[in-house]
């Protein structure tokens, strides 16, 4: 329904202070471990790290791609669902512990893109690298669907500031 | 490998054995406190508690209003978000306790329901109180809007059933 | 068995960059609500309120108290644990928007605090407003204690600074 | 500490109804897609497809080892973290609907063991493979241990018993 403009930031969602995307190279979030986080092992819930590498990747959307995934979905009636994880879990942070999740692009296919997530902290010290394949689909068919070309344009420019190209 | 054909309204989404409406009075949702809910304290991290009494809530109307919460979005296009909630914490669970959850409906008005969820485990150990009031409303506008007659009709039952009117 | 050297900031989980305590008034914590905060009505789902506000506290302690939970737990041998909650809701966000959660103190008793927890975005729209109680709590027993003097200094200087005194 | 006493079921944490342990080969856990495991794409939020795998290895460890991950960490003083995870998504499931998780082990060595969780409903629609290896450690130097005789031979026993020996 909505005319797409292309990539942008949202007006609402912006992580940089002035709006504009993010520029550091490679995209770094940070994450305090939270009480809640942890389980009575007194050590991040296995699950969590999911969840830390997902809102880092959702957080790489917003602040590089320009596309919160709430408009994916519901002006570009698009998606891009996690198809395959791999995680290896280096060392389980505890609760206050800050980890700084850096996401590198591995592959561009036509559709799918795979991410390399690795969660560190201030020291150096490595908790988990995460492997994670997502691929475009329209909605509602939820067919796999080329990866519209400014965000490949986008993606293969990310690359080559990373070094990965 | 498998076709993905998206997310879909599954029929039948029973929570009784044979697709009927639950008939125990008043109605109960038993949950184990998983390894995951508990935090480094080793008992239940607050927040779940909110999280135990809204998944009893969501069985609640699968099961005695016939209606799940998807249903009611998707094709009523109508919603009953919480306004209010109370909780009084006696006692906190811990990894692999049984928590039995009883639910009551205490106030109906026009377009607001006030439930009562007490959480308890086999031996009549109290663990929590949630007294929670939520507002139908209509989509997109949420707009608070009256309850839908058959929905009153089975509420004022259930109260009737349970002693409460 | 450590000795307890007084408040002070957990060296590994200072949220103000020089590491001291934060002395903003109110203190504020802000929240990005995620992808997976949300259900399938596309707002915020009702138990993730309390884990916002939950999440304020307990970086409330490590910056304003400078006692991180784990250091009251592991080296104080107490805890604080929430005894009774209050949630008026006012508005649910969305995906991307961010809430800053502004914590009061309300009250403080003998071993209680009750702190008033307040979400609002940048234009001033209110989203919660939640009163939780808190009561100190030595452990193993779990009995009720005086809340130890060096605390209940920095919460009524807090008390003083917020203006609530 | 306590003094252990061989596998033996949690007295408070029964999962068949006379308190013996699980006979079922291979071992499933059902459990029902929530409104709060979903996000505004309707879907299963990706992070709690692990939530689901992990659920269902406490609940065997609970029911078919017999011991329960509470009394492994603090009366055995072990653990076993997850040290690697691959899921591959076949398809995402929405509320309501009920995933069985089968567990089969996949590989045992000294003080490893690799498991096999997938989740399919009950038209044999397949959602999930989750692939995961835990390493069982002693507490508190979390240094990898030689799984205990016991554990091992109920686990060479379940593979016997799934005809994966």
């Amino acid at each position: 329904t909505t005319q797409w403009k292309g990539p942008q930031v949202n007006a609402q969602a912006k992580h940089t202070k002035d709006g504009k995307l993010s520029t550091a190279r490679p995209y770094k979030g940070t994450q305090t471990v939270k009480w809640g986080d942890c389980d009575p092992a007194g050590i991040i819930y296995t699950p969590r790290v999911l969840d830390f590498a997902m809102e880092t990747l959702e957080a790489w959307y917003r602040d590089v791609l320009g596309v919160a995934w709430l408009r994916l979905n519901q002006e570009l009636h698009m998606g891009a669902p996690t198809v395959r994880v791999e995680i290896d879990f280096f060392d389980a942070p505890a609760p206050d512990q800050e980890v700084v999740t850096a996401l590198r692009v591995k592959k561009l296919g036509r559709s799918s893109v795979t991410y390399e997530l690795t969660g560190r902290d201030g020291d150096g010290k490595d908790y988990y690298r995460v492997v994670l394949v997502a691929c475009f689909i329209t909605r509602p068919t939820f067919k796999a669907t080329a990866i519209p070309e400014p965000f490949r344009d986008l993606i293969l420019a990310y690359q080559r500031e990373c070094g990965d190209d």
